[in-house]
């Protein structure tokens, strides 16, 4: 493997991660919060001297082709490190004295997870809380390049499929070089997040506090600078406009494009993996809604908004992968609470910021099993999924099919892991999954309205590794634990 | 589809089937239950007039090639039709009156699940208990015929594997003709059950309740003429003796067959799955006594002996879907809960009488994950995965993973079906799989020390149709649901 371009390329993130923490400190600054400040000025100068020592020393290295072995190493790095030195602002400023917690809570920031390990969130500093929020966008931000411009390289799990989607074929092409398409993607996710924070403003959410939720949301991570999270503003309007930019949060970021560049919404509507991913949540929140008109004896028609923005609040929020709360789910009836933990695993659309096995693997899994029962029947048919008309080809089938059988082998390891630790059944049956997409609450001792800061420290770290692994969509991980990496 | 041919197969099943009564009416007899011998009789009568007609009416059907699509169906219709008739003893002799508790008895018992309704087991007539663990004989008989002739035909979840493993490539041949390997593995079958009756009874066991469990344990099933299950009888000997002839009922019969016939024991160890199935037992073997040992702070030789005992037990009775019980598993730390609750996944290995995904599946796809991993970095690289030293095709492989994802489809589609019920978390996520593996105990309201009576009729009806899916591999059942399947 070429080191030397490894730890360059290494080197320009950390610079990058280290300039992103201005905007905390000017926060900070106009806050006077002098010690907090200064906090964040350490933390960005370490970043920084950290970055240009490894961007520096290898300066002169050729820029050579990377091969798949680099790639892999290089995504792994790059989390690895910038969610290590993303606690630096907690631990210099000691708003999280504990590495372990402050570790989880940069994890979390930057795989867009949102699970806290906080329990008095707006007692900390406001530079602190605009880091932490600050840090879901920059995840997000980090995930889209990775997603759209590294991984379908790399051909993981069927993400080949998703190139595909971005930068594919000739006469459905988004840009025909990934680079730029990447920039595209990101205006439009900054677009996003400035519409957002615009909207919540004008609902009366503070400029501070608009910024903060609208990054969580668009990165679809979940940190709030509330310790009630949006249940704190008690606010329709801002409970269903979230719900609505959660939602395309959730959504393939090239179909935005599409909609903006064409001015036409037709591209949605003919996404299968958008219609599909749609309905899913339609049914859910109508289940949800049915359920909480039940079991609260529902009469008018006050109770029943309340039941639907219940339910469409926390069946959007958790299917993005988002994990806000305006509504313990956990005293819904059973039904529609084991539909929330389903839609941890599914995640929303792929080419969007959200986790999970993402909708477009769900429904290809889906067609795949309906023609393995009409294989069965005609045993020398030959009978391609097809996808938006093309046909999916058996090699990114079994791609996606290996994918899943990882990602629920990785899934029941870490739950072993958790119950080793003494965790129950609920709590530890349930906590990575919601780490692995990326969600944040899970359910037991983990629920929407309860945090992370009680477990114990393994089991901490055995969640930070679910939300890396989950974020580069785990080979990225698990390809170190192979021998076949470290051979020459 | 030739219905005739259909009607006429359904036909000689249901008579052999009512024949089968016969035992159960010998004991009854036996024990001057009169009533008990009049219903057994009429049930017997039935089962007869009914299967005769099938069979007569069709006798004269010339006998043609079954297509895949009537190889299917008579599989699927072959165990509704039993297990339907299977209900008569319970109805007619009032001892179970309700059909829907009479129906789950019976597919637990044919199904070899051995998950009961019955809360007073001992108060039930003896012809009756007898009838009750025949039924779990008769079931077993027909997994194994099922399992060796007629699904490796179908080729349905990697099944072919299966075949080659039993009436396989030439070198290595157990029997060149289905009919006598089928007939062989009874052979063993059988023999393995007259053994183990013989030692219950010299350990001083009754004949009565030495055949019941011998019946239980060889067939995989669990059921026990004793409210308490083996707990009543408190004796190692009979504990030791029990778990190692479930392990051997868990083994491919074929190993038995080669370990028999060449009078060596050198099959089984160098059988790839056999070892990984020792291992995989031995491992959570060995986790849960260090965790009882701990939780019980055992200090002398007699509590440490009663502490592997109890996970050896629990371990080898769930991990080959047995589901006999001797100690309260939900007493113990959740990690060996944990480890239990995966192993009724997983079950024992293929050509054996218990459920589950199999152990040789398992095994595969830990292999493929591997190899899919290699694959990453070297993407031109064909590596095939392989088993006792033969290539796994792709083929075979991507079926595999195809029955992992539907299997996992399957039980969560069950799985939110019992929350629709109401029932608990815990209950609705771990029935399923126990009834989809042929175990029978899982946690919550349906522990090993529980029992399914008190559950809502619709749950129990879910619950039979896992039972019966999960013992015919789950296509034959799944097919049916395929618009294909009906289209001539």
């Amino acid at each position: 493997m070429s080191k030397a371009v490894m730890i360059n390329i290494l080197g320009v993130v950390l610079v990058l991660f280290a300039f992103s923490m201005i905007f905390s400190v000017g926060f900070s600054v106009y806050y006077n919060e002098t010690e907090t400040t200064k906090a964040l000025l350490w933390s960005m100068f370490i970043t920084f001297l950290v970055g240009a020592i490894f961007w520096l020393s290898t300066f002169r290295v050729q820029k050579k082709e990377l091969r798949a072995r680099e790639g892999f190493a290089i995504v792994a790095l790059a989390w690895g490190f910038c969610s290590l030195f993303g606690t630096l602002p907690y631990l210099i400023s000691g708003t999280i004295p504990s590495f372990t917690d402050a570790f989880f809570e940069s994890v979390s920031g930057l795989t867009t997870t949102g699970a806290s390990i906080l329990t008095e969130i707006e007692a900390l500093p406001k530079g602190i809380l605009f880091w932490r929020n600050f840090t879901h966008l920059f995840g997000g931000g980090g995930i889209i390049v990775m997603s759209i411009a590294i991984l379908p390289l790399l051909g993981i799990g069927g993400m080949q499929l998703f190139k595909a989607e971005t930068s594919g074929p000739a006469k459905d092409k988004l840009s025909p070089r990934l680079k730029d398409t990447a920039k595209i993607l990101l205006l439009i996710y900054f677009g996003l997040v400035v519409t957002l924070a615009i909207i919540l403003m004008l609902l009366k959410m503070s400029f501070f506090d608009a910024l903060c939720h609208s990054f969580a949301a668009i990165a679809t991570g979940g940190f709030s600078p509330k310790n009630l999270s949006i249940a704190f503003y008690d606010s329709p309007a801002i409970e269903y406009t979230l719900a609505i930019f959660m939602f395309f949060s959730g959504v393939n970021f090239t179909l935005h494009y599409k909609a903006v560049n064409e001015k036409k919404i037709s591209g949605y509507l003919k996404n299968e993996e958008f219609l599909f991913f749609t309905s899913i949540l339609a049914v859910v929140t109508l289940v949800a809604t049915v359920c909480l008109v039940i079991s609260r004896s529902v009469s008018d028609f006050t109770g029943f908004e309340k039941a639907f923005r219940d339910s469409l609040f926390q069946v959007v929020t958790m299917g993005t992968s988002t994990g806000y709360a305006t509504d313990n789910y956990e005293n819904w009836p059973f039904l529609p609470q084991a539909l929330i933990f389903i839609l941890l695993f599914l995640g929303p659309c792929a080419g969007s910021t959200g986790g999970g096995l993402k909708q477009i693997r769900i429904l290809l899994l889906f067609k795949h099993a309906r023609n393995e029962l009409r294989r069965l029947i005609h045993p020398n048919a030959v009978i391609l999924v097809r996808l938006d008309r093309m046909p999916v080809s058996q090699e990114v089938m079994t791609s996606i099919l290996s994918f899943f059988m990882i990602y629920m082998g990785t899934y029941v390891i870490a739950s072993l892991l958790l119950t080793a630790c003494g965790l129950d059944f609920l709590t530890a049956f349930t906590a990575p999954t919601t780490c692995l997409s990326g969600t944040g609450p899970a359910f037991g001792s983990v629920g929407n309205f309860e945090n992370f800061g009680q477990l114990p420290s393994f089991a901490k770290y055995v969640l930070s590794a679910c939300m890396i692994m989950g974020r580069v969509e785990l080979y990225t991980i698990l390809i170190l634990f192979s021998r076949t990496f470290w051979k020459n």
